[in-house]
Order: C-alpha cells, then structure tokens, then sequence
C-alpha cells in the first residue's frame, strides 16, 4: 500500500539491529486517519470472506483492530498477556515469546469470545519472527475458530514469519512488506 | 448514556468485592458500534474545545481512544506501562498504582509525542480510586500540555477517584456512573 510505504520512508526510523521505529504514527502516537485507509485496504483484500470478528493482541494491535472492525462491521476481540498461567479453565491459553522484550509471556482469550461459529480476521501492526502470530493462530485452533485471513501492517520480508504463515496456506496481506534497510534510511520495499 | 447503561445492566456482570466485569462489550471483547455511539457523546459534550490530540493509556483505553479520535479527527497517543524506570531523556515517566493487578507500574510517554502545544482529552474505560487518571494528568502537566477534559465509559461513583478529578475542576464526563451495584445484579446508576 503506496501511503503505508510513503509514511514509513518519511516518518519511520532505522536503528542498531534492523529495529524499524514507526512510533510516531503506528504504535505509540496512532494515525487513526491512515488507520482508516489500511482498514479499507484489507476490506477490498478479504472481500467475499464471512469475517464476524477482528482478533488481535494486546498492546498495539488494539488500534488499528478498532479501526479496522468499524469497517467491517464486527466486534474486536484482543489476546491479554498474563505474567503467570492461567489455570481456570475460562480460557484457551498460548504461550508467545517476545525477541523485543526478551521473555515469554502467556497470552489469553475468555472462551466465551472465540468459538467454532468465529471466522477471524487477525490483525497486527507487525510480523517479524511470527511468533505472536503463531500464537495467536494456536488459540484460533484451541477455539475451533476459522481464521480467514491474517492483516498486518509491516512485515519484517527478511526475517521468516511471514514465509512461516504463507507456507500454512493462510491469505496473509501485509500492506508494507520492509525487504532491506539501513541505518542512513534506506528502506527497500517488496514489490507487491 | 442511556444506551451504555443499558448495555451493563443487560451484559456487565457485578462479582464479589465490588468488580463490575464488562469484558463482553469492553475490555477484552470490543463492541465498536457502541464506542462509536460514545465517540459521539463525548464529541457533544467537549463541542468547542480546542482538542488537538486523544490521551489513554493501554491497553483497555486504547480500542475506545482510537474511535473517539476517529470521531474528532485528531491522533491518539497511548501511555505505556514499562517494568523498569526508563531513565532516558526521552520520555515523560509517572508511577500509577494498579489496585486490581496489586502493584506499581511505571508508565511513560515520549516526550515527541506529548508537547506544550497539545490540548488534550483523556479517555479511559474505567474511573475507580483514580490512580491511573492521576498519573496521565501528571504526565500532561510534566509537558505543559493543556488537559480539555476527560471522558470515561464508566465511573464507579462510590469510589473517590471522581471527586478527586471533580475537585481539581477539570471537565470529567463519565457516561455511566455506577453508584451501587450487588451480586444479585442490581446496579444503580448516578441520575446525570
């Protein structure tokens, strides 16, 4: 998505490590204007899908699925990270380890709110490794849900989450997919 | 909000020590088309203020600030809650008690996204003893932003946090105001 790719080379900022900040306007301060022609991207990109819910995860996530559920037309629900495990059986639950803050955390969503009837759209703001979308997609699973397509904002291209998802058959639509890029700017986009 | 408070009565599920759980509409599921009608309210009782930006702090706040943004136009900046004081120039960072999950966060903004040109509305989902409202007019103050108001989805009224904004004369708008609930499930709501 040309808007996407444009803010991201303006506004987004490379550091140390492939670390791409786009705070300023994605997961910190929230473009909800640019949120808005994201979500009207994904609708032409999962027309004709039977989505009744937006699933995502807690913190950043939750914005652009508001956003994104208003132009659906559904309800949000989003996966809570738990600093211990939950053992009541209210819950599926899914463990996720994060490379940013070096732990794992276990991730929760009431049973209540994801059933077999559920066909999920998943969104999130990036995909790098996968590992919280493949957590994510575990407690789809633990659900009986269907998921129906996966909306993430940037991916990660060089790093192998979104290679992970692809391969399982899934129609992942990433509307920045980041190829290379470099301390002095340069950000190179996949051609899509 | 007659339409909010008819939703807690209908939804909202009152448990032992006061906890009113709202996570079918709220705070783990999202019902967007009633932030949507919120959004509205809350567009008619701060008309003419020169809000330029939406304040929440994650993670329940932030599905509802980015409707209410929508609504009025503006950005929303969520405040974080970090597990260690970050002591970098950076960042605006105040403590904010958590009585429900028992401890002390540390809770920061970046100082790039919160500046003495900002008018500010904070939104949040729910108003208690006040702590983490406390702690976002802290981080307000400690940019020299201008606070407009703040708007809350449900406030409960037999609690101090309400006054204590009230006292301080800052326009606070909670659109459901519980004053007494019981486990039976009868709720009694503030005449507004």
């Amino acid at each position: 998505m040309k808007a996407l790719e444009e803010r991201i080379r303006r506004d987004g900022i490379v550091r140390e490590g492939n670390v791409l900040k786009v705070d300023s306007f994605i997961n910190h301060q929230m473009d909800i204007g640019l949120f808005e022609e994201m979500a009207k991207e994904w609708k032409r990109l999962f027309a004709g899908k039977p989505i009744n819910k937006i699933l995502t995860i807690e913190a950043s996530g939750i914005g652009i699925a508001a956003v994104v559920a208003r132009e659906f037309g559904v309800p949000v629900v989003f996966a809570k990270k738990s600093k211990s495990i939950n053992l009541d059986n209210d819950n599926y639950c899914t463990k996720i380890q994060s490379y940013t803050h070096g732990r794992i955390y276990d991730v929760i969503v009431s049973k209540k709110f994801l059933t077999k009837e559920d066909h999920v759209l998943i969104i999130d703001d990036f995909l790098a490794n996968g590992c919280a979308l493949m957590g994510l997609l575990d407690l789809v699973e633990s659900a009986g849900a269907t998921v129906e397509g996966i909306g993430i904002a940037i991916e990660k291209g060089f790093q192998r989450g979104g290679d992970l998802i692809r391969q399982k058959g899934i129609q992942l639509e990433s509307l920045a997919i980041v190829e290379s890029m470099s301390e002095d700017g340069e950000i190179v986009f996949r051609e899509q």
